[in-house]
């Protein structure tokens, strides 16, 4: 598959070059040093990932990805499935939490159907990108083929350079999925080795008898596939999901193009921990926007070594908490730019 | 003090007669209940505040008042207390950290000199109330009269009722005034009760050496002095602030004025502890927006009851935390107002 191939050959190490030069940069403008805490970090990152000393983060981009779960027929979520193509529709019209946080954000909304269960009726606004009528019951069997799992990365990336064309400076992940808190528990036991219990959750809110049931299935499931922590399309084929494979794409896409990458929460988080896997140079491109009430999502972001930025028990998804943190970020890098030095406002500095 | 006792007059307890319904309303979004956590409070509490069911935060106002302290003698501080002035001309210029800040989330910024150690050349943009030139070194003689304490909150007032006229929404605190940690520090103390080390911390950078000699000098002005925990006037006058006062005043006509207060750090924590001894009703009109690295901020949060949206690693002050948070509470009543619900956009309800 050349296009996967290309994108990972492309991803280059952050080097801190410029780390030293930003800092001090930082250190001379009113105010203590280090008094912006971590908004002056993001500033750094952002500065060494675009290798840009004044960057710009006017065009703010959320892809988020729709996928079907056959995993739904066994009673893991709280609504029916018909609610991902319903909510597609949503998002299209503008009236899902997602949109009216972009918009307050300025950051623009791309949704792409990765492999949702239905056709949907020709929507401007939806970029067609499925890999399958949603994925298998993977109860029984792996949730698609390795190849399919390729298909919905190489889509995500298809996606995410369709897109670089009118100017991306910064991305977010958001996804919709019923059921898709299932795979990523799968995903993230499966990765990080740790226990299914301690990694699932009640999603979009299940009874605790039906978490006992999610926990379960998802246990049979890694028992009956073992997936290769260190094969990140053997994971994915075996318990991910289209719309998850495809931000896999877009994270992998992003960094080859030194653009950074603000993961929403525990759906993103296990997309992040296969690129990661994939590719380990991602992680100095990814900022975790906040942490999520599933119970999974911080060991994912701990196993990477993110830590996140917010903290609202957001458990929503569609990239909400990427858009609120961008604002956040975007804040940062005014800070660099914009911010008068000791010298040209004439304050006089610390004492010895 | 014929000013002061009218507005604490008017401050209301919030009833909580529309929380219910406002709930109710957020449940019908599309989103799964409770999905968007601390937003979804925050969209309550403003409902609450204001008592407009579709509130709006559009006139976003942090006002960022200044002063200077006697203390500062005592080697308190790691920068020069000229620095309090410069750092006025620098806000009128709009080269401050919270002047990129409040740029960044629409908000303006209201500067006043409520007791600097100079005479600001005729600058506008700088309201000057003026209490007097700096407070007195507090380790020796209270910092200022009881007189000059209710001068300075009444000043606060009526900065207040002044930008009202050009339309509020919502308010944040900030504050610039070169070693205003320690009298903060003294506040929390004598308030709270806790032990000066566990609320004194390094501020804008002194070394472990000069904060062991600040703590010394806060316990031995609190012995001195003995404010008295239950009177706030007597706390503010023995070891307190011209611009703390400042800032007390504007967080009760705030509140009077069934206006959301924002509060920015462990300065503005400081006036938050006095008005909410003045009155204890206040809180509820209170959000808290950042926990400062200064450890005597959680203390005081914690003693009123409050939790902050972020965690940034902050010790600016001048409102930077404020500013950033008041994007995050215009947001959520965004989403309160924007989203579509179940029924408008066609999508299915939570399986029973």
């Amino acid at each position: 598959m050349k296009n996967l191939q290309d994108v990972l050959a492309k991803i280059e190490k952050l080097d801190g070059s410029l780390a030293a030069k930003t800092q001090k940069r930082l250190d001379n403008l009113t105010k203590p040093q280090g008094s912006l805490g971590k908004l002056e970090d993001l500033a750094k990152q952002i500065v060494e990932i675009t290798q840009n000393e004044n960057p710009n983060l006017k065009n703010k981009v959320i892809f988020t990805f729709a996928g079907d779960h056959g995993v739904t027929q066994e009673g893991v979520s709280a609504f029916p499935q018909e609610v991902t193509t319903q909510m597609v529709y949503n998002f299209v019209s503008g009236g899902a939490a997602i949109n009216v946080l972009a918009r307050h954000v300025g950051a623009r909304v791309v949704v792409a159907d990765l492999g949702i269960a239905s056709n949907l009726n020709t929507t401007p606004g939806v970029i067609i990108k499925k890999v399958k009528l949603g994925t298998k019951n993977m109860t029984h069997t792996p949730a698609m083929t390795r190849e399919e799992a390729l298909t919905a990365i190489e889509n995500g990336i298809i996606i995410f350079e369709q897109e670089l064309k009118n100017g991306i400076d910064i991305i977010g992940t958001g996804e919709m999925g019923i059921g898709n808190t299932t795979p990523s528990s799968a995903i993230v036991s499966a990765i990080t080795g740790e226990k299914v219990s301690l990694v699932t959750g009640t999603g979009t809110g299940i009874s605790e008898e039906a978490l006992s049931n999610k926990t379960k299935i998802i246990q049979k499931t890694l028992d009956r596939h073992k997936p290769n922590p260190q094969d990140a399309i053997d994971v994915l084929s075996k318990v991910g999901g289209f719309e998850i494979g495809g931000l896999v794409g877009v994270i992998l896409a992003a960094t080859a193009n030194r653009i950074p990458v603000v993961l929403d929460g525990f759906i993103s988080g296990a997309a992040a921990l296969l690129a990661y896997t994939l590719e380990p140079k991602t992680k100095d491109y990814m900022i975790a926007s906040h942490c999520s009430v599933e119970q999974g999502h911080k060991i994912s972001l701990d196993f990477i070594g993110l830590s996140p930025i917010l903290d609202l028990n957001f458990r929503l998804g569609e990239g909400t908490g990427a858009a609120l943190s961008m604002t956040i970020i975007e804040a940062s890098v005014k800070i660099l730019k914009e911010m008068a030095t000791f010298e040209s406002a004439a304050v006089s500095e610390k004492l010895d």
